[in-house]
C-alpha cells in the first residue's frame, strides 16, 4: 500500500476525512494505525470531539479490512454493521487510533465466508488516546464485506 | 432558544459541526432534531459516512441535554459515556436525526441526582434517516453530566 495515495483518495471520496485532517495511515499487514491532529477534532470544551473520536475509530475498523481484502484481490464493498463505543476519558492529544485483524484462522474464515456467501462479517476493537495501552475510547464493531 | 445564535456556537466550537455543514437544529423543550446536507458527509459508496451519521445521532443526543439543561439555568457540563449504534441501512438522503427526552418523571430524577451529587447520566435514543419510523441508524448512548 502507498499510504500517500490511500490518504489522498481518502479525502476525496470521503470529504469529512479531510476535514478531520487524517494525515497518517500506517498498515503492516496486521495492525493499521491512524492520526489527525486535535485542533479541526476539538469540542467547546477544547478536548476531542465525540464525532470526531468515534468517526477515526470506525474509519480505522473500516480501513484495515478495506486494505486487507485489497491484498487478498478481493473486490468487496465494506461497512459498519454494529458498534459498541466506550469513552473512557476525554482526549487532549492528538487522535491515534490502532486495530489488529484477528489470528489467522478467523481471517481465512471470515474470506472463506465471502468467497462462498458473497458477504460475510468481521468483529474488531479499535481503540484511540495517546497510548494504546490506556485509550481513551474503545470502540467494538461488527463490519459486513460484501463482493462487488 | 435562538436557534441561529446556537447553530453558530456550535460551529465555531466544534469545528467539524461546520465542516459536516449541520444547518438546522429544532428543538421544541422536548424533542430536538438536527439536518445536515448528504454531500459533505458522503462516503467512497455515494452513501452517508458512517463517521458523520453517528457523529450527528452522538451530536443530537448532546445538544438535547444541552439545550434542555440550559432551559433550567442549570451550568454543567455534558459528555457521552458510552453508545451503541446499528447501521441498518446505507443513507442516501440527507442526514436528519430525531431524539426524545424521556418521560418527566426521568427528567426530574436526572436533575435531583444532578444537583445533589453534582453528576448523573441519561439514557437516549437517538434515530437518524428520512424518516424517523423507518430509520437508517438507531443509537442508544449515555450521556453524563457534570456541574460546572
Amino acid at each position: 500500500m502507498d499510504s500517500a495515495r490511500f490518504l489522498e483518495w481518502l479525502h476525496r471520496e470521503i470529504p469529512l476525512t479531510a476535514a478531520m485532517q487524517v494525515d497518517r495511515v500506517e498498515f503492516d499487514g496486521e495492525s493499521l494505525s491512524l492520526h489527525a491532529p486535535l485542533a479541526p477534532n476539538l469540542n467547546d470544551k477544547g478536548t476531542g470531539f465525540a464525532g470526531s473520536t468515534s468517526g477515526l475509530a470506525t474509519l480505522s475498523g473500516w480501513c484495515v479490512i478495506t486494505l486487507w481484502l485489497a491484498s487478498r484481490n478481493i473486490d468487496a464493498d465494506v461497512m459498519i454493521a454494529r458498534s459498541e463505543i466506550e469513552y473512557l476519558a476525554p482526549l487532549t492529544q492528538d487522535l491515534k487510533t490502532w486495530v489488529t485483524l484477528p489470528d489467522n484462522e478467523s481471517l481465512l474464515n471470515f474470506e472463506h465466508r465471502l468467497m462462498e456467501r458473497g458477504r460475510a462479517r468481521l468483529s474488531l476493537t479499535v481503540v484511540l488516546g495517546e497510548d494504546k495501552n490506556s485509550p481513551v475510547l474503545k470502540l467494538t464493531g461488527d463490519y459486513a464485506a460484501k463482493l462487488r
